[in-house]
């Protein structure tokens, strides 16, 4: 589906990592498919780069950050005519008047200003755009994360951008929601009526969602130690795929239809007292193990890290939704850096039969599940028990099995590359709403504030290992345990 | 699982096409595997063959029907080596003294008498056998079918081997109940709770059966001509199919918990009227056309068949289960001979999605539905609704897939290798009991009764289709159809 509408798509901190590696790519794969419509992209940048300059170095990265197949010198160099650096320094009001000039240079029906920049920098680049009468109702505004540090500072940059564009000119990216899994659990729950009848607190024991990361802090240190995985993970992505996984029906695929929804879920989530605080949540730092068969330090030894930081690097949670649909399930989230393993997975775990009179299999916890992976592949897989092969009548845990990618030789979008086509488009319905960030932190502050006050450290765990034992002690006092991959 | 008990497996119709091509092969497959425990295979005939004139034609046959694969010289001299030929004239109460003799020689805990004759014989061999106290406790008799050819022959058959042998001593064979997908159903639906809120009516817009041939009826005109599709394969394989779909949860595996279950489901269908038989069901038979892509001649030019027969080569049916589980769900069942494909399956159509969001697919008319596939192979395939690859929502009909072959190098059992160990294990659960034979002969009565009242002659179908147009416009007038595989 192409975007229609003509658009200026104007990428502050065009010389920042985001827009190499993420952005340009993404808009390039757009382009290339022909979604991308009719429009240019405005790069902007502090440093007085020549366009040439600048291509050049944006081609480099681009060959580097995309698959060899998706390469073509010729389909490249359509694209690259498509791109124009203009140097602005984004804190500048005196640099706003050229960049409306270069903007207007080639009216469009729609412009989106991608803020890739430091969140300090939000309130001031609107406050400019506004300035100029930048802001009209044809502009759009994509805000990247982190949305704040809590709740106060959240809402201080929500007001300073909603002073001068509406919420719905407002595209809080969470790229977690771009990628097709979380699209085809929207098609799985509200497409097929095959699921609904399963998706409730009759039928499902727990609901557990984990983004594990094998990577360390990499050079992040000094923005990481004062950030901790629940900010930086919890309180967005994994809050968010939590709505997508417990929402009721939208009424139509609106995008308000589902944040209201969403929304609905956030408000619904049990908050933590102090005591759930001390019992619900684990928190972990990794010390020093092994990744991919190499050594690697501890958080405490990595550059930029405070020597006796608290700062957490593995979270693991036991929430609970207080709704008809979900009353008693518990949803475990978890998220670390230097896990065994790289993967986002949404694993739903089924009841077991009310009565078995089947002789039981061994060893098996949960015999029915669905397993939605996000991450590193996206596909999608129902466990159950059938028949062992042979004679007699025993059962064994078996799946079918979903491969996205497999099932078509169509490519996926990249998460960013939908996102973006969907501000041009004005669709908002996999962005977050005002509200629901709103939402998100208050939940998540009470979490914060007793870790903060508490005098203890994170419990430690060895690089590349799931975690402090404490994670699976949390599961295990409901008689359950984290899905491992047969 | 292999047999625990010692045996005597008497085969009566030694020299037959059902004992050379299945059981010997069926019981070489499961004294290869290890499962077949200890005993002896007698097989009767009234022919004078020596021992290694009868092993000669056996081995002859076997070799012919076993895959490559699974033959052996060295397992087959063993295993022939278990097989004795005893000269019986099943008609002749004087042969039964040395029969015996015969069966004595080698004491065993369990002695299996499998009829694989005539019905017409069944009566007679019963009271032989009984005149010479060989219908002890440890016996056990199998029949084969056709049990009769009404309800009255099937009470008669019932009866008279009834006076020699006790209900639990009869083992009423139906092979399809043998095959690995019957009891892998029986796994999903109550090994799962998965799905079991979605078996029922409030989910579940149809039921399909189908048993479809492509053979005609082969060299079997005589015998054929006077049975028809209705008593061939509706009468027990489709009805016992719809049993294991239908049935409630048995509350344990034992063979009179799940024939009870399967009891109320014969009972619970609806019978038909004069009316329903005209509007409900379809009888078909194939005239000339064309077989894998050879002529083949219409069912009136085959030997043995009447110059203007009127039995039905195909039928279809549309039939209800008066209970809280399936109201107003139809159940088609259909079967036919020189059919376009020859398969087994079973499809359950789930109802439609009750308020659509996504724009609909074109085309697709039951887009949630689990198929589970008898023959030729054995899998199962459950479809659904996901999101088309690509940036846009439109979603495409994919399927998880379930080959219970690739699924484990295990062996699949073959339906009659799992039987006759049964009939050894004494485990009834897969035999027809005397109840349920006759509640299926009192529903199929009326069907057969106006059938032959009415004058008409089943509508003709070109041989190598799916039978006749009526048989589409059983399922289009509630808006349905048979399902194709894509």
């Amino acid at each position: 589906m192409s975007t229609t509408q003509s658009f200026n798509m104007v990428l502050f901190g065009g010389t920042g990592d985001l827009v190499m590696r993420k952005l340009l790519p993404a808009l390039y794969q757009a382009h290339r498919s022909g979604s991308l419509g009719v429009g240019r992209i405005l790069c902007l940048g502090r440093r007085d780069f020549s366009q040439d300059d600048y291509l050049s170095q944006v081609t480099g990265k681009a060959k580097e950050f995309l698959p060899k197949s998706d390469w073509s010198d010729e389909v490249w160099a359509t694209f690259a005519a498509r791109i124009a650096y203009v140097k602005v320094d984004a804190e500048n009001a005196e640099d706003y008047p050229a960049l409306k000039t270069a903007v207007d240079e080639v009216p469009a029906e729609v412009t989106v200003y991608y803020l890739s920049t430091s969140p300090s920098l939000f309130t001031g680049i609107c406050q400019n755009l506004a300035a100029q009468q930048m802001n009209g109702d044809n502009v759009r505004v994509v805000l990247e994360k982190p949305l704040g540090h809590d709740l106060s500072s959240s809402n201080e940059i929500n007001q300073s951008v909603g002073r001068f564009f509406k919420e719905n000119q407002i595209y809080r990216i969470d790229h977690y929601l771009g990628k097709e899994s979380v699209q085809n659990l929207m098609a799985l729950r509200f497409g097929n009526a095959l699921f609904d009848p399963l998706w409730r607190r009759e039928w499902i024991s727990d609901v557990q969602i984990t983004i594990a990361e094998e990577v360390g802090i990499e050079k992040r240190g000094g923005f990481y130690d004062h950030t901790g995985a629940l900010k930086d993970m919890v309180q967005n992505h994994l809050l968010q795929m939590l709505c997508f996984v417990a929402m009721e029906p939208p009424f139509s695929l609106d995008s308000d239809a589902i944040r209201d929804e969403k929304l609905k879920v956030l408000r619904a989530l049990v908050p933590y007292s102090q005591e759930d605080v001390l019992t619900k949540t684990v928190r972990g730092q990794y010390k020093a193990g092994a990744s991919r068969g190499q050594p690697v330090v501890g958080y405490l030894q990595e550059d930029g890290v405070a020597t006796e930081s608290k700062t957490e690097t593995f979270v693991a949670l036991r929430c609970e939704i207080a709704n008809w649909r979900w009353a008693g399930v518990p949803f475990f989230l978890r998220t670390g850096k230097r896990m065994a393993d790289r993967l986002a997975e949404i694993v739903i775990n089924f009841r077991d039969v009310p009565h078995q009179i089947f002789p039981a299999p061994g060893g098996i916890s949960s015999p029915n599940k669905l397993v939605i992976r996000l991450q590193p592949e996206e596909h999608m897989k129902l466990y159950f028990l059938a028949k062992a092969p042979g004679d007699n009548m025993r059962l064994q845990q078996v799946h079918l099995d979903l491969d996205f990618a497999a099932s078509s030789s169509i490519r996926r979008a990249d998460a960013y590359e939908r996102l973006l086509l969907d501000t041009i488009r004005g669709n908002l319905s996999l962005f977050v709403r005002q509200d629901e960030l709103e939402q998100a932190w208050k939940w998540v502050e009470p979490i914060m504030s007793v870790w903060s006050q508490d005098g203890s450290a994170p419990k430690p765990y060895t690089a590349g290992t799931w975690g402090p034992a404490a994670s699976s002690a949390l599961l295990s006092r409901d008689g359950l345990s984290w899905h491992e991959e047969a």
